[in-house]
């Protein structure tokens, strides 16, 4: 078992709920690590930070990534409109290489506080449309960061919800009490969130599935009939 | 053969004269990307610029990197000495994982220009303190990226120059007349170059091995017997 561990905490649903299920499992050292890469949703932050203190974690880092140079996406990008789930446009919403870019910084940041264990919390859903979502990408990633490590020793990347469906993290998440008001998902960085893009839509039929009341306030009625 | 390609440029003597390498055996549009990591050495930037024109790159894209949060080192944190070769301290100029993140974000940014051909110029030289300039590092970091794109499609990286010696690569780029005195090597950043870190020790070694004066000015006099 580490001594220390990092995670990446977006301050989304998975990332929390990921943060609450090792507190759960592990005694090690827990420092949760964020990206800022000038995300149009950069309110998750402040809720990662807040997470981060209700979670106990040792730190909390925020590394500053600025995308805007290496490719346009709507979710950085603020003239370009965030697409409705409706539109099925997600793929729109990608990020080049987003969450390899966030392991690589992360296990940067890890190798210089003698962290050798990070965890990061993709999930089932993500599979279709981000194919930096699936095991075999991280898999090889592990290897990637082992071969280009500054010295020659094992490093772990852990995602221990890469076979569950969000549905799945949810029902987890209520059993282990994670504060999901707390937690930010809308992609258009709404508090009441929009209810309407791709992340929120997700939520919501994560929360319905489960049979299970949303805690976050939205701009719209969410509510379905008993 | 690809229509286009990128290189990653840096402005040192290696990538520039991979870059003339490529336009004596490539007909491809080039494409060259130089990444600010805010070093110190940060006037390699301009030269990148000027060398991308001369060799009559189709474009010469800079993508910013701000390394401060993730990691402190000599070659970006100006409160630290950079050592010099004397010392023998080559491990403390390691970023973590920056070659990674370089090439990444140029995958990132080659992603969004249609290009899937990605040049770098690590060097046989550079394997002793540096992990990440090792051929089984880019065999699997390609295969990272290829698996996390957006789509599945191949994504290549060039390493021609990784079993060659330095010395090796200077005796090609003065067959191929790069304009050395063009490039910028001194990681202290200065010009005329300071002759003592570890980067200007490499240059002048590469220089009198192949019996050829090196056209930059030192601070320093760097000539030898004949």
């Amino acid at each position: 078992m580490p001594t220390k561990l990092a995670i990446l905490l977006s301050g989304g649903m998975d990332s929390t709920t990921c943060l609450w299920w090792i507190r759960h499992h592990q005694s090690a050292e827990i420092h949760t690590i964020s990206i800022n890469y000038h995300q149009r949703h950069h309110i998750e932050l402040q809720h990662a930070a807040h997470l981060s203190k209700l979670a106990a974690a040792h730190t909390h880092k925020v590394i500053d990534l600025d995308l805007s140079s290496s490719g346009g996406n709507p979710l950085t990008d603020t003239q370009l409109a965030v697409p409705s789930a409706a539109e099925k446009q997600q793929i729109r919403t990608v990020v080049p290489f987003r969450n390899m870019l966030f392991v690589t910084l992360a296990a940067a940041y890890a190798e210089t506080q003698n962290i050798q264990d990070l965890y990061i919390a993709p999930v089932k859903d993500d599979y279709e449309a981000y194919r930096d979502c699936r095991r075999a990408f991280y898999d090889n990633l592990q290897q990637s960061l082992q071969l280009g490590a500054t010295y020659d020793r094992p490093f772990n990347l852990h995602t221990p919800f890469v076979d569950k469906w969000k549905t799945e993290v949810v029902a987890l998440g209520i059993d282990l009490n994670v504060p999901y008001a707390q937690t930010h998902t809308c992609y258009q960085g709404k508090r009441p969130a929009c209810g309407q893009c791709d992340a929120c839509a997700e939520r919501i039929g994560a929360f319905k599935a489960n049979g299970v009341a949303d805690p976050l306030e939205y701009e719209i009625d969410i509510s379905w009939p008993a």
